[in-house]
């Protein structure tokens, strides 16, 4: 499994000068000048697991992969700079696929003031595989990563969440903006982008602190996406067990101080985006849920996971 | 074709103020800091075009899907300082092909210090893909570029050509030390990596600076894979033949002043590896070859590009 893999990853990586930050959060950290940090992340996206072109342009998918790495460095609370694009085209119709995921990657590029800096063009007789790397700069606050929440710091998060499969997982916006405004408003201590399932993401960043976790289910902002999978499926997962981990959210999960965070949530400075408190990082290691009652349970992290043996 | 797409492209990539070199060389250049540039390539390997799995280890894979991304640092005359990987897996035995092609990246990485700094794990039912993406920083003599031959230049290479599909394409050596070795020496006016085919990488760097290139056929080091290829296949090309196209070869092509050539030819600083003298920048465009008659005529430039239509 994925998160097993990585776990031996993490023991197996040598040190290295340069290396500030190696694998295990949502961005490497390498060092390259005297006081410049470039933060780069790595994406791979394939045809039948990711995206089905069957049902959804290449354009889209273009613009889905740069996405889901823009995602990750605004989960660094880094500025974005560039990108490079690795394809395997199939070769039958794999030019207008490597267009119309240019024109996609271009959009979104944009959209960022991310330069498309170069690529590497393949073809082969298998499906579609896209691999977008992105590289961005820390800022004067510095990078934000998973492992400086601290007990007492509340859990903060942006947006809605659960049924992104129905149309946000393609269509959503990084909130590159959002983490930059929001780091420059206050010192965040920790965070991450919801790609694998609000509960397990936040199940990470509290692993990594060091630390636990409690979410007031009755706060969990869920999407109205949420609801309607729910009423599709008709398998007894409620709206809250989708918004719990369904992923692909591609929301920001943050721990705050409790005073920044009361702050930042009667100003709500990302509005429209709703920012909303849905409880806290505690001593206790361990996920946990409270509801109505005040009753707090053991919650079960569940999201998405690359699973192979 | 792979060509006329990246000419494509290179026509519709919008300028941005931190790309200072973007499609079309063998790395991308970013400005991150003051004077922090940060050197980008990306090269993505799939399995039955780029390697087979019945006859070659994982663990080779990863060696080499770093070292094609190192070879393109070193025709930038770039240090290489991190890299970023993913993958996809099959799902069955993907574990053990990610722990023996990390085995085989971490030996290339420490090779050359170069920093693992992370990557995505995705698995999936089709076969083996691998993208790295190597980051590197420019020295204080710039960067290497294709675009800077000038006519009159003498036309160097390192080692020998052809023949590569018999081992060498899968267990060569990066020349990354040679690369900064040479430029640290003298001015290197413009450079490649032979990845596709030494005729069409040389007439890439020709195009690429506006001027044209005539290799004495006589002088071309030939690789004794080449010879042993030529028998193997005894189909009428001789070991020359493969030695102008059968590309990675994964050495560099340099374009010197001839002052300077003539010197490193003499000094050979980079011994064992060989640097010979194979031709000239002329200033007439397109490819020539001259032989011992003195007959100077056209080649045409042949190699490896990914078709897809």
């Amino acid at each position: 499994m994925e998160s097993d893999f990585i776990a031996w990853l993490r023991q197996r990586v040598p040190p290295h000068p340069q290396l500030l930050l190696g694998p295990g959060d949502d961005a490497a950290i390498l060092r390259l000048g005297d006081r410049t940090d470039c933060v780069v992340t790595v994406d791979l996206l394939t045809e039948g697991v990711d995206f089905d072109l069957q049902a959804v342009s290449a354009r889209r998918v273009g613009r889905k992969t740069l996405a889901v790495s823009l995602s990750d460095l605004a989960a660094m609370a880094a500025r974005p700079v560039g990108m490079v694009v690795a394809v395997a085209l199939p070769r039958r119709g794999g030019r207008q696929l490597a267009v119309d995921l240019f024109e996609g990657l271009a959009e979104m590029a944009e959209r960022y003031g991310v330069a498309v800096a170069g690529g590497d063009t393949n073809s082969w007789d298998g499906p579609l595989v896209v691999s977008v790397t992105a590289i961005g700069q820390t800022t004067a606050v510095g990078p934000l990563l998973r492992s400086g929440a601290k007990p007492g710091d509340r859990i903060l998060v942006t947006g809605t969440f659960g049924g992104s499969i129905l149309g946000k997982h393609l269509d959503f916006e990084p909130r590159v903006n959002e983490s930059l405004l929001l780091a420059d408003r206050c010192r965040l201590h920790a965070g991450i982008d919801t790609s694998d399932g609000l509960s397990l993401d936040l199940s990470r960043i509290a692993a990594e602190s060091g630390c636990g976790a409690v979410i007031d289910l009755d706060r969990v902002p869920i999407a109205p996406a949420a609801h309607e999978l729910a009423r599709q499926q008709n398998d007894g997962r409620t709206p809250l067990d989708h918004a719990l981990s369904d992923g692909e959210d591609f929301e920001l999960v943050l721990a705050v101080a409790p005073e920044d965070a009361a702050r930042l949530v009667s100003e709500q400075p990302v509005a429209p985006l709703q920012l909303t408190d849905i409880g806290e990082f505690i001593v206790e290691s361990g996920l946990w849920q409270i509801t109505a009652g005040g009753i707090r349970q053991p919650l079960q992290p569940r999201g998405w996971e690359h699973r192979f043996d």
